[in-house]
C-alpha cells in the first residue's frame, strides 16, 4: 500500500457537453452551440492538463435518451473526439466509454490500441453495458438481461485483452538491411472460442505504449461490483454520503483478494459536482441560479429515467411516493435516489433540484477551501482514492476547479504539482501489464 | 457538366504507412518506426494541404493480412487516426475506409457524423465489404459470399443515410430563455426494418456540416460498379492503360442514368504511383532501388493474395502460368494482373516488380512534367476526373509530388491554387444533400 504521507489524490474531469447540471445549457456562462464544436472539448482538455489532472472522461450511449426538447443531449462519439484531444495535449489521460453490448471485441481492441498509440499511452476504456430499450432498438435486438449483459462483457473484455497481448513488446524487429520486419514468433493468434465470441486474431495493430489501455468501470450493482473487482483499475461511483462512500470503498477493496488482486490495484473515484464560489454565498447563489433554470417536466422525466419509475404525473410538492421492488436495469441508481429523498425528507421538486447537478452524484457547493475539505475528508477516511470531477457548467466550472480548488489541494500536499508519469497508467500509479504470450514463451 | 476550360483535377493522397511500394520500409528515405506515430500522419496531412489536395485517404482491413515477417503491415485504425489529423489541419478532406460486413450502421453513422463535426465538414467514407477468410475468423462467422456482402452493404448504407438525415438542419432551436433546446418535430425516428437491419433511430448526434459525409467506393467488380453507380460520389480504381481507364470511366458514367444520377455526380479517380526524379534517369534509379529491395518470397505471397492463386512455388523467371477460371472475391484485381503479365510478356519476377509499386495501380516513373503529362492525358481523354495519388515512399514521395508535380499541374491550369470550398464536398464540387425528412415535411 502507498505511504499515507505521500499518497496523492487522483482526479478525473468528466466532460459532459456544456456542463453536468441539467440546466447548464440555459446558464449565461455556457454556450450550447459549442456542443458539437471540437474546440470546446480541446479547451476543456487543455484546462484539465493545466491543472495536472490525471484524465478526462467521456460518457456515451448509443441512442438519443432523454427529452431533447428541454436539454442539449446530442453528443459526439467519444473515441473520435478523444483522438482530436490527444492531438492538442501531451499529458492528460483520455478515457472513452464504449459498450460491450452491441460491439465486436476486435473493433474495440483495435480502436483503443489506436488511441493509445496516437496519444502516446494515454488511452482508457470505461467499460459499460447497454441497458436501455432505445439502444436495443438501434441494433434490432431484444434488450438483453442484466446478467446476460455482464456475461457478455466479461468474455468481451477477455478477448480484447488477448488481442492487446497478441503482439509482444519486442515483436517488431525492423531489420531493414536483412528485410526482417517482425518476428512472427512474437505475434500470436489468440484462437479464442467462447460462449459469445470466436476470434482468431492477432490484432493488426502492434503492441501499444501502455500494453493495455487503462480499464475503467462504473456499475454499482452486484454484478457491476464483481466485474470491477475482477477487471477494473479505476472505478467511478455515485455516493451521496461519507458513510455510503466508505461502505462502497471497503466492499469493493475487500472483493479484490478473491481475484488475486491487491488493495492498490484499483482506484475508487466517487463523483463530485463542485459548485464553486469565492464565498459560500456566491456558490449557493450559482447553485440557486441553476436550480431555477430546471424545467419541471424535464426534471420529472429524468427522475423517472433514473429510477425506472413513471413519476411524470406526480405532484412536485409532495414527498416521493412509495416505490415498488427493484427491477432489472437501474437498481443501484434507484436505491441511491430513494435513500436521498427519504434521508432528507425531500419533496419531488426538491429531489429534482438535488439530482439535477450530478444525476445522483454528490453536489458540493462552497468555497474552494470548503470543497477541498470535503474531498480531503473522503480521501483520508477510506471513501476515495480520488474523484471524478463533474463541473456543473463547462468550461467555467472546470477552470474554476483548476484555478482555485487544485491549488488548495496542492498546498495541503494532497495533489501533484507536476505529472509523475509519461502515460495514464504512470500518473494513476498503476503497472504496465506484460503480454500473456511473452510470459508463456519464457516458461521452461 | 463542367466547362472543359475550367474543369479541374481532383487529387486524393492515399496514405499508406511509410509508402505504397512493398519495399518502402527498407528504403533509406523512410522511417518504419514512425508507422504508429501520429506525427508521421499529421506531417503527411499537412503536406497534402500545403499542395491544396482535396483529401487524404486511409485504407483498412480487420485482420493482419500478408506476411509481416517481410513488410511493415501493422496499422492504426482510420477513424481514430483521421480525428487526430483533423485537429492539425483546416482544409484537407479526411476519408476513412470502414467495412459494412462486420459493423453496425448505427455505430458507423455516428462515428462519421462525429468526424464530420470534428473536422468542420471534411469527412468521407470509403465503403468496403470484408472479403477475407482471416477477417471472417476475427468475427466468428463464415466468410460471406460476394453477393451477400454487397446486399448487406446496400442496406447498411441506406440505414446510415437515414440516420444522417434523422436530425434536420434546423432541428436545434437553442432557445435558452424559453427552455426549448430542439424541435422534436425535426428529429425523426427512422424505423428502418429490412432484411439485414432493424434500426429505430434517431441518431444521438446532430446534423453535420456536410449533411452526409462524402461517399467513396473502390470495388471494380460488376457488383462493385453497380454499387458505385447507385451510391458513390468518388470512385477509386486501379487501371493500367489509358484504354482500360477510358473503358472503366465510360462504363461507370453510363450506368449513372439508370439511377437518376448525372455524369458530374461521381468523380472517378484512378490510382497513380508517381516515382519522381528531377531527371527521368533519377526517377528510374529510384524505381530500381525500390525494386532491388523487394524480397522475392514476399512478392510471391503478395501475388498469390492479389490473384487468389497459389504461386508461392512458382519459378520466378518463367512467365505467369495459365490461370483457372475466376472465383469469388478477387476477380477484378486478378484480371488486371493477368492482363498486365500477358500484355507485356512479363516473367513472374518482373510482374512482382511491376506490382510492388502500387499493388496493381499504375506506376509512372519520370520527371514532374512527364508525370503531369500522363495525368493530363487521362484527364483530357475521358479516363479520369482526378487521381488517387499513391506515393511509393512517405513522406518524401508526397512532398516531391506536392512541391514539383502540383505546380506543374497548376501552371497548366489543371489544378487549383487555393481551396474553393469550405468542406470536402465543396472542394470536390459536389452538392450538400438535404434531409429526406425535411423534404417530406414541406410536401403539401
Amino acid at each position: 500500500m502507498e505511504d499515507p504521507l505521500t499518497r496523492k489524490l487522483h482526479l478525473n474531469a468528466f466532460l459532459m457537453g456544456v456542463g453536468h447540471h441539467e440546466a447548464a445549457w440555459r446558464h449565461p456562462r455556457t454556450e450550447p452551440a459549442r456542443l458539437t464544436d471540437v474546440r470546446h472539448y480541446q479547451e476543456l482538455a487543455r484546462i484539465a492538463e493545466r491543472g495536472r489532472l490525471d484524465s478526462v472522461f467521456l460518457a456515451d450511449g448509443v441512442a438519443l435518451n432523454g427529452d431533447v426538447r428541454h436539454n442539449a443531449l446530442d453528443r459526439l462519439e467519444p473515441l473520435t473526439l478523444l483522438s482530436a484531444l490527444a492531438a492538442v495535449t501531451d499529458h492528460i489521460g483520455l478515457i472513452a466509454t464504449v459498450s460491450t453490448t452491441y460491439n465486436e471485441p476486435f473493433h474495440v481492441a483495435r480502436k483503443f490500441a489506436s488511441l493509445d498509440h496516437i496519444s502516446g499511452g494515454r488511452a482508457g476504456w470505461n467499460i459499460v453495458t447497454s441497458a436501455g430499450e432505445a439502444e436495443a432498438r438501434n441494433f434490432g435486438v431484444v434488450r438483453p438481461s442484466h446478467a446476460d449483459r455482464y456475461a457478455r462483457a466479461g468474455e468481451f473484455l477477455e478477448v480484447v485483452r488477448k488481442l492487446w497481448d497478441s503482439w509482444e513488446d519486442d515483436a517488431i524487429v525492423g531489420d531493414r538491411a536483412g528485410g526482417h520486419y517482425a518476428d512472427t514468433g512474437k505475434i500470436h493468434a489468440i484462437e479464442h472460442l467462447g460462449e459469445h465470441f470466436s476470434v482468431s486474431g492477432p490484432l493488426n495493430t502492434s503492441r501499444t505504449p501502455q500494453g493495455h489501455p487503462l480499464l475503467v468501470q462504473a456499475g454499482s450493482s452486484e454484478d457491476g461490483k464483481e466485474f470491477a473487482a475482477r477487471h477494473a483499475e479505476a472505478v467511478f461511483t455515485a455516493q451521496q454520503t461519507l458513510a455510503d462512500g466508505q461502505e462502497f470503498y471497503a466492499d469493493l477493496k475487500r472483493r479484490l483478494a478473491a481475484h488475486g488482486r491487491r488493495h492498490e490495484d484499483v482506484l475508487i473515484l466517487p463523483g463530485i459536482s463542485p459548485i464553486i464560489g469565492s464565498t459560500e454565498r456566491e456558490a449557493l447563489r450559482l447553485e440557486k441560479e441553476l436550480e431555477d433554470l430546471i424545467i419541471p417536466a424535464y426534471g420529472l422525466a429524468q427522475l423517472s429515467r433514473m429510477t425506472g419509475l413513471d413519476l411524470t404525473e406526480d405532484d412536485l410538492d409532495a414527498p416521493l411516493p412509495d416505490v415498488p421492488a427493484e427491477t432489472d436495469g437501474a437498481q443501484s441508481r434507484r436505491k441511491l435516489v430513494v435513500d436521498l429523498a427519504r434521508r432528507e425528507h425531500l419533496t419531488v421538486r426538491e429531489l429534482i433540484g438535488r439530482l439535477a447537478g450530478g444525476r445522483g452524484h454528490r453536489v458540493v457547493a462552497g468555497t474552494p477551501a470548503q470543497i477541498a475539505d470535503q474531498m480531503q475528508e473522503w480521501f483520508m477516511n477510506g471513501a476515495a482514492d480520488g474523484f471524478n470531477v463533474m463541473p456543473p457548467i463547462l468550461p467555467g466550472g472546470l477552470s474554476d476547479f483548476v484555478d482555485y480548488v487544485v491549488p488548495e489541494l496542492q498546498v495541503r500536499g494532497l495533489f501533484r504539482y507536476e505529472y509523475e508519469g509519461r502515460t495514464l497508467r504512470g500518473n494513476y500509479g498503476l503497472p504496465r501489464p506484460g503480454s500473456r504470450y511473452a510470459a508463456l514463451a519464457v516458461a521452461p
